[in-house]
């Protein structure tokens, strides 16, 4: 059993940015990454479709034998947790409640959310977050396209500090002192992010909040390998051309042993 | 037979320029929609998946007992075309062919052409446009982010300026007196695009070729209905909200009778 790898799904290539932290932080484990790459994105898709890719991608890794399932992708986690962990016998892990953990400490309760349509729309963050601190004042605002721009790799340039702008600008006036990075793309745009809302303003990534939370589950429940692993795998549900070139910039470095699977009906 | 609807598709609301002209010119067909829209989008996919899609989703109008098929979606009909026509027993129409012929009206010979990552991979409408005027130079260029901006409604902003600076500068140098709007999105942001070219550049408008190419068929086949009808409805395969609202901007009315259905496996 602790032998079997951990699982990792998204919609795309987003959730490598979680992937990238839990092998950060967790160097031995093997790791199995799902890229639903036919039916990306999720975000801009309702709840009820989004819980049937996320029920399939999740039965896709389970049925490869791992030990834990994480949710890498916000707009899944926020619809489909309860689904997938009455569906499948093991430790299932999403990013929402790792970030809203963090948010929690901010010290003014003036808290900002970003992240797609559908996980914005679910309400999840504020839920999450006012359950561990009452007074919290909650904004939550829907960036449709800072995925696209992170997926171009227009991260730094013009472009990408105009539209922040205009997306963060509300959340200027609320005052926050903390913003929830709610989409595992938005790392990518961490520096704009944060040059635009000024240094007093804490972003919260949720996946190194994640990833921490994974470690310390392995910590708590002696779920970590006993000998050194570190085989990974990808698969994606298209060719994986795009994927390959993409998920580069996400994680830092070449993607190799790619491989395109089927998953659902 | 005369009396059966127009069938027209797309991955979501897109396609709506094209049906909106068709509408225009036709106003006395009946006309069915179909937005795929729980796979949306088709333009960063592969071929392969795009393809797929595509007859899935014109089976479903072609059960539905439709006399032509129209693909309003550039990437679909970059790559699904012969597929598409072999497998059903009536005219396909695409907006690659009508949009191909208007850019070799060009002067000068020197096209661009900017669709999805999917439709430039294709190199479908260099071909087609070759094929027409063998001394054209044809500059493609995918613009990602260009669906995005029109689907958040960011149109006439400086962001949407911003983009579309970055994203033609190229094509400026290269000089062109015709530029071929080759994704169904793109009229949305017409104003954008001829404002940073200037007049002299001729823009392409796909949904507008496609429509009349539509009518002449219907003209010269004499497919036309003998008696006025211009029933609508509008089917989607992931629940209709957004699609009602987003469609809304690309419609220029509200969508009314908009249903949910299943296509595919």
């Amino acid at each position: 059993m602790l032998h079997r790898a951990i699982g990792i799904f998204d919609s795309g290539v987003g959730g490598l940015t979680v992937y990238k932290e839990i092998m950060r932080l967790l160097p031995e484990e093997d790791l199995l990454y799902l890229g639903d790459t036919a039916r990306v994105p999720y975000g801009t898709k309702s709840a009820e479709i989004v819980k049937q890719y996320a029920l399939e991608a999740g039965s896709f890794l389970v049925d490869q034998g791992v030990k834990l399932l994480v949710v890498a992708c916000n707009t899944a986690s926020a619809v489909a947790l309860p689904a997938l962990r009455e569906k499948f016998q093991l430790p299932v892990i999403g990013v929402i409640e790792p970030g809203a953990r963090r948010a929690a400490c901010s010290r003014t309760g003036r808290i900002g959310v970003i992240g797609t349509e559908a996980t914005i729309a679910s309400g999840r963050y504020k839920e999450a977050i006012t359950a561990l601190l009452p007074a919290a004042e909650v904004f939550s605002l829907a960036c449709p396209l800072l995925v696209p721009l992170a997926e171009e790799g227009w991260t730094e340039n013009q472009v990408a500090q105009l539209a922040v702008r205009e997306y963060l600008a509300p959340l200027k006036l609320n005052n926050i002192d903390t913003l929830v990075l709610g989409c595992t793309h938005y790392p990518l745009l961490r520096n704009v992010l944060q040059q635009e809302l000024g240094a007093g303003v804490t972003l919260v990534d949720s996946a190194e909040e994640t990833a921490a939370t994974v470690a310390e589950l392995f910590r708590q429940q002696g779920l970590a390998r006993p000998q050194s692993g570190g085989r990974r795998a990808y698969y994606v549900t298209d060719v994986p051309t795009r994927f390959v070139r993409v998920g580069q910039g996400f994680l830092g470095h070449e993607l190799s042993h790619v491989q395109q699977v089927r998953v659902g009906p």
